[in-house]
């Protein structure tokens, strides 16, 4: 339930309605958006008579009811108003949102030794990026497959952060492993696989960390919209959302099938902000290229792509890394595009000027 | 199997070598390459010993084997040269392929009457489009459902035509329905409930006109290949791949998922040309736009989008159909994209210069 | 919408009560269930009030509005009475419903020459099967594979069906095709790519003999119901459904998935008779008995089994054929499992008594 | 790899050489089968030749090298021996296994309070269950749904368990909660949502205790398979995997689609017990009996069934939970099926003679 307040209306009486609202043994929460001021309503609210509400002030202009199952993480909750995502890096605050230029990540699979990941945080910093991805607790399928180098590749990650003053974003996969984890890492990731661990989702809700929520490989919108509710109905209002492709009948020629309309579909339900991660979505990394423009133009407010110095030798998902080259050379594409779009960081000066290609051709 | 000739073989050699070929009892076919002459050879080519052909002339560079189950429409059939379909319409040849401006196909769902489907044609074609979509016979769910006016309906799409001059791209489903069909569509359509109708496809391929045909629910690239494999063994060369939605776990926002990373897949496997369908991939207007800028950003060669005049009034598919105002703002917001991607034909004088939009929003 | 007649209902108070109807401008269908006389209504009776129909006589008992989109394929069209489809045979006529015995399908996938039809046709009649299956027109996914013999098969068909006196259950594809087929056929199949071929559902229909609709690949229950409700609208109340597997994410051990839930989920919503084809369901001989014993569990009214003399010739799909002796084992364990279950017709003199297995293992 | 023995291998021979492996850097384990002693080997056995293995003793009949991705839960690991897991109750040993009676797992989805659990683990016990199910931990789409009651739920289990001499399954989610699951539970459930929960799978892997793996609504075999071996490879060889329904196209009438097939495919794979949940799978109770009795017709070796006291109040599930008399009625008609396979314990005393029905009839 939201109680939408008249844009006159003094800050005083927002506070007294907020008070009095604690009465219905239910948690107001004021969000401060661009044209009013909202109370949303967490708890109980279903006996709760909205004209009753309504009663309380006459600065009150509307009393609506959130009939989706999410509550936190549907667009009414807060009144249409898209959420930003701040996250504090070395570098400065980068901002998630519809309203913002489009974040960077970048980054391999997994850590694999210094040398590599420093090299590849330096390469994508200067191609543009702002985030750095590397995996030190990697989920695979295999128990006899790599597994990451779990606490010490946390280590090179703060190395690689210090040198390069990227964020930093990693995969916590065990509750018990949470807070080495958010030591190091700007935003904690939850993978596709533990999309629905709803023990690991109440931790890192009750945690404080941005959070990037994978979807899962089978979860249609809401039950991934349920698994972000998990994350913000536990306090913590920074998520972001990821699409890295669902599983479907035809995986012979890609690994999952990019569902790129879950974006205009997520604005129609929820203020989130959408990273689109075509590494995962394709499996491979000449379908990279076109899925990530394609992001672009579909609306995407963050693209997360798999880079690794040397593809062929990768510990794990070597086939779907573009090489440090061939991201420097996606970047160049991808920077007019997102200007295009208004949605483009101004270049860093390490890059030359990109040139705008005639007709870009992929795969 | 092709037989790769070099780029200063003489005309004469490659009759020569194309007549002694038919020794072999396959079907020799000549493709003038871009840079090179290729002789695509068809039948039963398992037991020829490559060499052998090679020695048949000092001119030819190369013998390769076609390992796809698809012969015809696979990449190496052309030697990675992309094929055009070029189709004549009364306001001149319109060609479909990868360095052609991207086609426009709009119209309403089914053909209602002649006002309505005359009238959309005009603003569609005001707008830019090149060709008029519009059923005559519907495949729908209920056999109590409107079924299409039929015989007629193809008679308000020859109005249509004449007073536009946009070419007509209509369904068929009845080998029997073909040459009525076919007498009035400049492109003939193979719904995706069709799409492995095998009858139906040996009748298209074997009668000449252009063929759209449109991916089955859940039909892989491979089998959708097949398909279109059909269409080129029976002998004809025209036929256009049409992406509109695949069938997965999640519709509950959108009718199908759209995969359009079979773009860059099919770019790796097939010379045909690529077109997608936003309006049944998602299902409703309001998510078509973003899919249609996302469908140029990915390489599409077209786009057909549903228009109709009143939507809510649709004999059929009327929430997935932009209203007429719907289609222009859209052709508006794709023209500057397009024009990005150097894959755009000039604007049509009747539409206003169409304003950048700073950040475009969808949905 | 159909109407109930009281239990005591004269006979031409019913005919009286059906001419009154026709001026609603519905076509009003008798059934004479087991308990009690329903009329059925078909047309257009959205706008018609019940309660005037009510009032025709003092013999209805109540008038039910059928709400499911599909209307005579639903359980309330027949007022909960399932529905019998009998077939005449040369060796008598075979009743597919649930309160009669199992019918046996066998045959392989297409009929390849003389010997090979007869001999499996004397075979599986020999063994309890009551239906000889086998393919003249074959939907193949390459037009490059065996396309079945055609019309000359058809005559082989006709030859085994003289021989042993089996019904003969084979495919069309094409509308052109159906007055040949239906000669020489005593059920028609619809093959599951064709299943939403609707010119061929409504052509099938109009034409009266029974009809065998499989599944398609990704059709919903509902689809399907939607699909017989074409050939049952069309006038031929003679429809089998058939569950062949449906397409998943998981198809490396399995051609498709066996969708056995069907079983019970349409005996809530249709009358009609189900047969279930574990051979393409699971595209593997080996795990062909296992699936057909659940079948039979599961309560099947009919199954569909390949069945080839020599699998690893057969020109298609060899891998799910059970040899000739293979189906004879099969039979032999399923009998006593369709007795305990009242479901088996008297095992037929020529074979020896079958034993009944302690522990059945498979695969 | 394994090492296969000849059957009159002295047993100090076998000791000898497991010794001798050592060497290689692999970790021997003997499997004693039915007739012959295997010794399969753990470790990196790529660079290992088979033949210097050969060579260690005149009695090993053969090296075998393991294919599978999956080494230990291989068929080929235990050379064709199905495994048993023997789980110790207060009533006695209870065997999961292919040549042992089929072991019926029966209760609420969750614990709600004591009166509840024990009265439903009195009547399923007397029915011929030999486990309580019930969620102590439930892992719920929601936030706002409810959780189990936790801690508490696994008293009242506790007691059940001492009332009724029953085993008890129940799911553990969080590895900091498996010790306190553990202590309670004589088989620990891994659900669905938390298959590919890697941290999980070692823990539970590591403990020793008996593990019930659910599969994943979109895993594979192959991926279900990997994670009964994430187990295994951890020292637990007590796995019993449950197939409780696949996420597929059609979800209107079935919550999951029952993958009845996955059990003839898994016993060419692997050695390790199946059990199915016809009731996730299904989610309605109408449509439990027939899956229930086709299951056991498929070869499942135990079945698990949600029953309730009162289904319409329950907390979670309801609508598919039996009631104890739904449960009580299925027993009676599994129990001469299951006899008919020669694989259901003998009747308890306190249930009243089955009677064989004429026509079973479900849903």
């Amino acid at each position: 339930m939201i109680v939408v307040m008249k844009s006159d209306s003094p800050a005083g009486e927002v506070e007294r309605i907020s008070k009095e609202l604690c009465y219905w043994n239910v948690i107001p929460e004021k969000l401060l958006g661009s044209h009013k001021v909202v109370i949303g309503l967490l708890g109980e609210t279903a006996e709760i008579d909205p004209k009753q509400i309504q009663n309380l002030s006459p600065f009150i202009e509307q009393v609506i009811r959130v009939k989706k199952p999410f509550k936190k993480a549907s667009l009414e909750f807060r009144y249409g108003e898209p959420s930003e995502v701040v996250v504090p890096t070395p570098n400065g605050p980068v901002t998630f949102g519809q309203n913002h230029p489009i974040v960077l990540v970048a980054g391999p699979c997994s850590v694999e030794n210094e040398q590599m990941i420093v090299e590849t945080a330096q390469r994508v910093k200067a191609a543009g990026a702002q985030f750095l991805r590397g995996g030190a607790y990697k989920p695979r399928t295999s128990p006899y497959a790599f597994q990451g180098h779990g606490e010490s590749a946390l280590d090179l990650l703060a190395n690689a952060r210090e040198v390069t003053g990227l964020g930093i974003i990693t995969e916590v996969m065990d509750t018990s492993d949470l807070e080495k984890v958010a030591s190091i890492a700007d935003v904690v990731q939850i993978g596709a696989r533990n999309m629905q661990n709803f023990s690991l989702l109440k931790k890192v809700g009750a945690f404080g960390k941005p959070v990037l929520l994978k979807r899962g490989l089978s979860a249609t919108i809401e039950d991934w919209l349920m698994a972000a509710e998990y994350i913000l109905a536990a306090g913590n209002p920074n998520v972001i959302l990821c699409e890295r492709g669902i599983r479907t009948f035809d995986r012979q020629h890609t690994r999952n099938t990019l569902d790129l309309s879950a974006i205009p579909v997520l604005r129609t339900l929820t203020h989130l902000p959408v990273m689109i991660d075509p590494s995962h979505a394709t499996g491979f990394s000449e379908f990279v290229p076109s899925m990530a423009m394609a992001s672009i133009a579909a609306g995407a407010d963050s693209l997360m792509i798999e880079v690794h110095p040397n593809p062929s030798l990768a510990l794990s998902d070597g086939p779907q890394s573009l090489t440090l080259e061939g991201f420097e050379k996606l970047m160049q594409e991808m920077a007019p595009l997102g200007q295009f779009f208004g949605r483009w960081t101004k270049t860093p000066p390490s890059i030359a000027t990109p040139m705008l290609p005639k007709v870009l051709k992929w795969g």
